[in-house]
């Protein structure tokens, strides 16, 4: 879908294709009468947990695959990814204009999918995870800085004696990536008195610069001033393995570093020495090469590390955002005016 | 003193009576000629942490004692009190005229010491521990809403299943206590997405409404909406047990409770028995009826309980910023302007 152009007065079919509460997909009918909503729990994943739009797959029966694949074949919009069959998601949806990703992160989805980006728009959920993960940046930070470890250490042997610790304010923290989740990072750790180093891609020759940030390839530079090395930028091919060994070494010696990106932005191995060796103060990693993370991971066991299972941007209330990004979209598709959060392959996200 | 009054060109003693880095005696000493700054630290006590003003005592020989009298009798200004011999530090320093405390509370620390106030000024260092009370007071809300515990225990597993939390975000936390760092409090939470509700003693007759706050008395009925109830009030007889059973109980179950005022301000044994029926959350407590908390005490071993051994207003650079105020106040007190953060003691702080 390459233009945009008014929907008119024919009907829109729109299959939910992850997990949804059956609330929130009245929401979704609630937005225009055009809609044919076409959603049935029992052909989907069964949630794992609240917002979860992977789940576990069920085998259909033959009649149950039959509806599924009729659903696919007549969607014009799908709301996520049919993540059953993902390489034959193309071919079983022909119809298909514009997916509407229940994630903030795109480029790693899109790899399992053969689709036709000239023909399907794909809009990611970025803004939805801005709350929850720029907390648990905030939460991570706090944790290593306060020094609740000593704290929980003092209380397992009945130690009252003064903990000294530090303050965040007054530190010095630089976010690589400065999307909505960046964004609201450095705007709270700001207002807690935090001296913050925005860092982004460099603009390509199209784009205006932007000198209140600087770029990813002069990160080496301010790193050794850096207390603490915030990750939220997208997995490209031009950030894989951006936060490699050098800069690492390059790091401040104490320096805290939160991954809530994606695991591939930072070279594991080189993380894990850094981290043995005291060279980091600490980790908090919500992200990490191999996911699950492997059971002989020595991160498991290194007591400056935080793990959070990819999980810091879930929250409760999380697929009623992403419902409120999607039904905004659909009012622009259904208008024919531009939407909100497209992929674009040339940034890769 | 009353009256403040310009101190002209005459000399002014001022003695160190608490431990203090000498290159922050250097900062007070440069505020003005006229200052006489006694100071030596082999008659103070020896500080056991980072801005420690309590220290343990050395005993004195009788030539040193002899100097730390003479200090003390001549002394007009005088940073702290003299902890040795609480009970005569009023005797022992007959031109005393003011006192800098290097805390933000006084209402206990004034009760040891036999102070004619119609005499003698009192300041606080109120405002200095708003930074890292405030911070602390963060640290321990998004502790329990991420739910660290949780995901500390999941590391001990290898557990790399998703964990839901909650968000800070759209909270709704009760302050009980308006001062600097109540106010700081208030700020930083309303920043992170949290509905505050500040809450503050009732105003005398001679003082406006404050129709922004609510007043103690009416916390009762607040306390089932609250997701947390934050202490920053100051001990004063009309708070000391405040936060008595009856007001426990009508907290929101699940309700998170943090303390970094005094421990008398709140019913230590009904705090324990909601923390341990399951009723509130967790809390957080800088603070206990008896300090050092007693090894029996259940609180120790109670896993939704982060205990702070007095120490969350402890930061490095603390001293720094006590010498700030306390320079500020030199200089007002050399002109005869009034003083800061002084003692009142018809509020009792």
């Amino acid at each position: 879908m390459t233009d945009a152009m008014p929907v008119g007065d024919r009907p829109v079919p729109l299959v939910v294709a992850s997990p949804l509460d059956p609330a929130l997909v009245d929401v979704i009918r609630a937005v225009d009468d055009r809609l044919e909503v076409m959603f049935d729990p029992e052909l989907l994943a069964v949630p794992q947990h609240a917002s979860d739009h992977l789940g576990v797959f069920r085998p259909l029966t033959r009649e149950q695959d039959a509806r599924w694949h009729d659903m696919l074949a007549r969607a014009e919009v799908s709301f996520d990814f049919d993540r059953r069959e993902p390489g034959s998601f193309a071919r079983s949806s022909p119809n298909l204009r514009w997916i509407q990703a229940a994630s903030a992160g795109l480029g790693q989805a899109l790899q399992q999918y053969e689709l036709d980006l000239s023909k399907v728009t794909v809009t990611s959920a970025a803004g939805v995870h801005a709350e929850p993960l720029s907390e648990f940046v905030i939460a991570a930070l706090l944790y290593f800085v306060k020094d609740i470890p000593g704290l929980l250490q003092k209380k397992r042997e009945r130690d009252w004696t003064r903990h000294t610790s530090r303050t965040l304010y007054g530190r010095r923290v630089a976010v690589v990536g400065t999307g909505a989740i960046g964004s609201r990072t450095i705007a709270k750790l700001q207002f807690l008195g935090v001296e913050t180093v925005a860092v982004g891609r460099p603009p390509r020759p199209d784009e205006p610069a932007r000198p209140e940030r600087i770029t990813t390839d002069r990160l080496v530079e301010v790193a050794p001033e850096l207390d603490a090395l915030v990750l939220t930028l997208p997995l490209t091919p031009a950030t894989e393995g951006l936060i490699d060994a050098e800069l690492i070494a390059a790091l401040r010696p104490g320096c805290i570093v939160v991954n809530v990106a994606r695991g591939k932005v930072i070279d594991e191995p080189a993380l894990i020495e850094a981290l043995q060796a005291g060279h980091l103060g600490g980790a908090a990693l919500d992200v990490a090469w191999h996911e699950p993370l492997l059971p002989e991971s020595p991160l498991w066991s290194l007591g400056n590390v935080l793990i959070s299972p990819h999980s810091a941007a879930m929250a409760a209330d999380q697929n009623a955002r992403i419902v409120e990004i999607f039904c905004d979209n659909l009012r622009r598709y259904l208008d024919g005016r531009p939407l909100r959060n497209v992929y674009d392959p040339r940034r890769g996200y």
